[in-house]
């Protein structure tokens, strides 16, 4: 199985994919990891300009070639490219499994608003650098490789359709042509880095968007990294989400387990099987 | 004239509220400076609970005997009680002015969403803890108590209609209840303490969701205290404004005379008129 990988954002670095290579090379034998030479190129924030980035990823997406895109690292920069680049996919792109987080939540909604079936917000490459990232590098590759249910978030039932994205990311989507249609899903989101009354305030947008998406229910992975503000902001991340949640009507269905860090499972879009194959 | 003064986000205190009054006395000895008890409270981080910052709001708007609504500072808070504060107010407050900026645009865009009159994005009493702040205190009184047009942004022109808000603010308002329609607006924006990184992103937010709203153009105040990134974005503030206005679409007519400063000018919402009165 051939991995394609690529960088709709920031840079990675060719030490850090060795890493990635070499574990997979042990845990993951069959997988061959292509890494585009584009996920090494800088440009500003980025890894490469706008052309750059798009291009690559195209070309591995189209590439009949390639059974997967796994995108290196989060960061920002696909908001910038994900609508153009899903336009210029054909139907070798299709089949495709798409897996990231963070800021890849841009590209995997603007695929799963143009129905690509194959899409899983979880670990990346990058997740090497994590205290306990092989762990999370060798569950991405158990669910591309062997839709290994194991590697999937706890609460993932058959039957039930899901969704997962960062809160900051998703709040910049709704409303603008990257946003997929969430209609009866469970909707998982995270957060990181973020102040809390910024996390407040980014729910506020998010639920008055999408209180009349006929959500399934909300569930609430980690808020993890919350820088402290000059005063305690007075409730915590769990009761700021169930309190927006229910202001909009929409039910809050407890934790997920997903999150800027190594334990973050894997969330396939769209609805579960009992087969797990999605 | 009395001028009402409370707290939809965060709370001031009584010393820097006395250095008002002192430094009104002065230069506008014709204003009474009424600050809500509630402008002392504090809840968290907010200036007393939602239910204590809507009431101070809505009696001080409501109340006859009171000629304009001066917001006390920003931080954040407003957009939890705007909605329903502005569906609590009777006929005594559609004739007052209302002032403010950064966090109040909140309370400004719903206003104006529901066609009250006199609004103004414009200096509050706390900036008198900035450097140089009596001067935007003063601008602020001028066009409070006299409408002097020196206190004006300078770029406004009669027969053309303006709005103004903080950029991340308007983002959050975006697709919501709170948002007003801008349909012939000339928009000017500013932004305060966000990474370059996330000015590009809330950019194409914003940027997505006006690109059909009809707007005259957009003009770009000042993009301040910019944190350091690990790497430099690569392009400057206004360099990102004119991408993201070309791509939508919107006119970009240059800078704005606002921002998170004491050079902070006032811009009144909606069509100026030659008698400046708006």
């Amino acid at each position: 199985m051939k991995i394609g990988i690529c960088a709709p954002s920031t840079p990675f670095t060719r030490d850090d994919a060795d890493r990635v290579i070499a574990l997979a090379k042990v845990s993951h034998p069959g997988a061959e990891l292509v890494f585009s030479p584009q996920c090494f190129t800088e440009s500003g924030h980025f890894a490469g300009s706008d052309g750059e980035r798009l291009s690559a990823f195209v070309d591995l997406a189209n590439d009949p070639g390639i059974d997967a895109i796994w995108f290196v690292r989060g960061g920002y920069g696909a908001v910038r490219i994900a609508e153009q680049a899903v336009a210029q996919l054909k139907s070798a792109a299709r089949g495709k499994l798409y897996m990231g987080y963070s800021d890849q939540g841009n590209l995997l909604g603007c695929l799963y608003r143009h129905g690509f079936p194959f899409l899983a917000h979880g670990p990346m490459p990058a997740d090497i650098r994590r205290d306990g990232g092989d762990k999370a590098v060798e569950r991405a590759l158990e669910w591309i490789v062997h839709r290994n249910p194991v590697a999937l978030e706890p609460g993932i039932q058959a039957g039930q359709r899901f969704a997962a994205f960062n809160l900051m990311t998703l709040a910049m989507m709704v409303g603008t042509p990257l946003m997929p249609d969430l209609k009866g899903h469970v909707l998982m989101i995270e957060e990181v880095s973020e102040y809390l009354y910024a996390f407040d305030r980014t729910f506020f947008h998010v639920s008055s968007h999408l209180k009349e998406a006929g959500l399934a229910g909300l569930r609430l992975g980690r808020v993890s990294d919350v820088p402290d503000n000059d005063r305690p902001f007075g409730e915590g991340a769990t009761d700021i989400a169930k309190r927006w949640c229910r202001i909009s009507g929409i039910d809050f269905l407890g934790s997920a387990d997903i999150g800027h860090d190594a334990d973050n499972k894997i969330v396939p879009f769209g609805l579960a099987t009992s087969s797990s194959t999605f």
